[in-house]
């Protein structure tokens, strides 16, 4: 008989945001809307679309697996050397391939409660300790209860900033008081999928400053969210070369693909369809606090291109109802019983939302 | 001070071969080729390519993680459930999967030497030890040698069939003996990567019987050689569904891109596209084993579209010299100083390495 690890045994695997064609395939609708995901949408950059037309006759062959052009271009964006670039198959991957890289078993990873749940599966899967530590009553990362829970068997910390799935940040002010107190034998994970919506809120730190201090810091960022790319698989990390040389030894030597590559070089010069992606999210949460106010419905303000809510009913019961008229939300899950989160979509999007909701409700 | 684990710290990365840009760009020069990472010389199945350029405008969705219409389509081409079929960013990733789904720190995995080099670094990555077995004389994979490395601590046997890099096939009854002798709590990973270069000759095992048979047995096979997707990432894998199961608690949620799972149905169903390039394959073969012949160069006969080689010479120099010329080949690295191996390319592409080859030696 075969014998799984305990500890791989254990693990629970992350559930996506249910894709459109399955639900449609399921109830034999169409139209459906996806508001599960925090994709953006208005589609993929055009820029980078015109890039994959370009590169799909040589696809025999195998990509460049150090992403030369790619991390060239983003290490000049960022002001950084080239070896402090990685690039991955989503930030998804390289939170894996970091906590591999860093934390052996029996280590301790510590992240909120909740926050992204990828950090939590991907420590268990190398069978390490995930230690949950609950937000604020603001539904912040608490980032003194989360150094109160440093022990000498801490590796590696994560800050989703902002917070999935409250959208919630953490301030300069708060980051710089945790650094005071982080010992240097601790990765901070830094984890910025959302960093384009925030970014222009006074109070979101600049973490390339943390960087260039010598911090022992992995910012991340994806084409996943504001750029459109989801479907891709690239993301990027920046760290000093310590970090990213032991990532490299983890990573798989063909880890993105030549499209995901060629595409991203384009979307990161789209900076017209990054622009246009924040003004259509900016009105959209606009609309539905508006909207969800007038529900009475408590809603946590976002700096992402999602709203976290509670529903003070049974969110799974409302999630199944509105899946039933095509509309797709994520219901947060076991823990979180009465909560969901929704993305910012397109302004008819949200009017379907909230005309849903209400009859759901 | 980080620290990186000292099993991390031990690992040398993957060296891929050489991207083509990348020489021309070093050397200044162009029209070079690339015989080197064992590619499909005839391109991208342009089945596949119709197929990409219908999805890339939902490229702003996540992929389906799940992979549903291309598992769906596996699992009906092979006469197994769903559930029996998993799908990975080529064979690569799903050999580091099944490695941290079955092998703990400490526990051994067996596998030919020289044999495809990610089973010995997806090992040391997941602090387990790799266990090298010499091939025979013969440069195949010696399986009753391999048997006998079994301990206590041996979770997973590797074999490549046929192995890269020799290209060399394991036959139906070296494999029935070796199923004998094999202990049931071992899983094996039958990595048929060049499988549609081999499949043709009639010594060469149908591992779908030992399936069947409910033997613990990972069957890889991919997209990235004769359906020429490398630039894609996508492979999948067949087994029963507790070793699929474990796997599917490791992998990452959107491992695969869109773009690479609608492409891979296409190429799947260019069955022309496959057969012309096993056609070209055998005529390219023909042709270097007879020229390899009349240099009196030692080659071994390969079931693949690659030939090893040893040139009795200092292999990287050689390397070195073909590169200078524009031919990209792979010398097989320090343990194995006087060998190469060669992708068996388009008529032109061989001609040319027939005749740098001449001037380098």
């Amino acid at each position: 008989m075969l014998k799984v690890p305990q500890y791989v045994d254990d693990i629970s695997p992350y559930v996506p945001g249910k894709p459109i064609e399955e639900l449609e395939r399921e109830l034999g609708i169409s139209n459906s809307v996806k508001l599960a995901s925090n994709e953006n949408p208005l589609g993929p950059s055009p820029l980078a679309l015109d890039e994959i037309a370009k590169h799909t006759g040589t696809l025999n062959r195998y990509p460049d697996g150090g992403a030369y052009a790619l991390r060239s271009l983003l290490a000049q964006a960022h002001g950084v050397d080239i070896e402090e670039v990685i690039v991955g198959a989503g930030t998804n991957e390289l939170i894996d391939i970091a906590i591999r890289a860093f934390q052996q078993p029996g280590d301790e990873t510590i992240m909120g409660s909740p926050s992204f749940i990828v950090y939590y599966i991907s420590s268990a899967k190398a069978d390490g300790t995930p230690v949950k530590v609950p937000l604020t009553q603001d539904y912040c990362l608490d980032l003194i209860a989360m150094c109160d829970k440093i022990t000498g068997k801490t590796k590696i910390i994560c800050i989703a900033n902002p917070n999935n799935p409250t959208g919630t940040i953490v301030t300069k002010d708060d980051l710089r008081e945790f650094y005071k107190r982080l010992p240097d034998n601790i990765l901070v994970i830094m984890d910025e999928a959302y960093y384009e919506y925030a970014v222009s809120n006074s109070s979101y730190p600049d973490s390339m400053v943390n960087f260039r201090e010598g911090k022992n810091i992995l910012i991340l960022r994806t084409f996943s969210k504001a750029y459109g790319l989801a479907g891709l698989r690239i993301g990027y990390g920046i760290a000093k070369s310590q970090i990213t040389g032991a990532m490299n030894k983890i990573r798989e030597p063909f880890n993105t693909s030549t499209l995901a590559q060629h595409a991203a070089i384009a979307a990161l010069k789209d900076t017209e369809h990054v622009r246009r992606a924040v003004e259509v999210n900016a009105e959209g949460k606009a609309y539905l606090y508006k909207e969800l106010a007038a529900l009475g419905i408590d809603f946590v303000r976002s700096e992402t291109n999602f709203i976290y809510m509670d529903l003070k009913k049974n969110a799974v019961e409302i999630y199944n109802k509105l899946l039933k008229m095509g509309m797709i939300i994520r219901p947060m899950g076991a823990a979180d019983t009465t909560t969901i989160r929704v993305t910012i979509g397109l302004p008819a999007e949200n009017e379907a939302f909230i005309r849903t909701l209400k009859e759901a409700l």
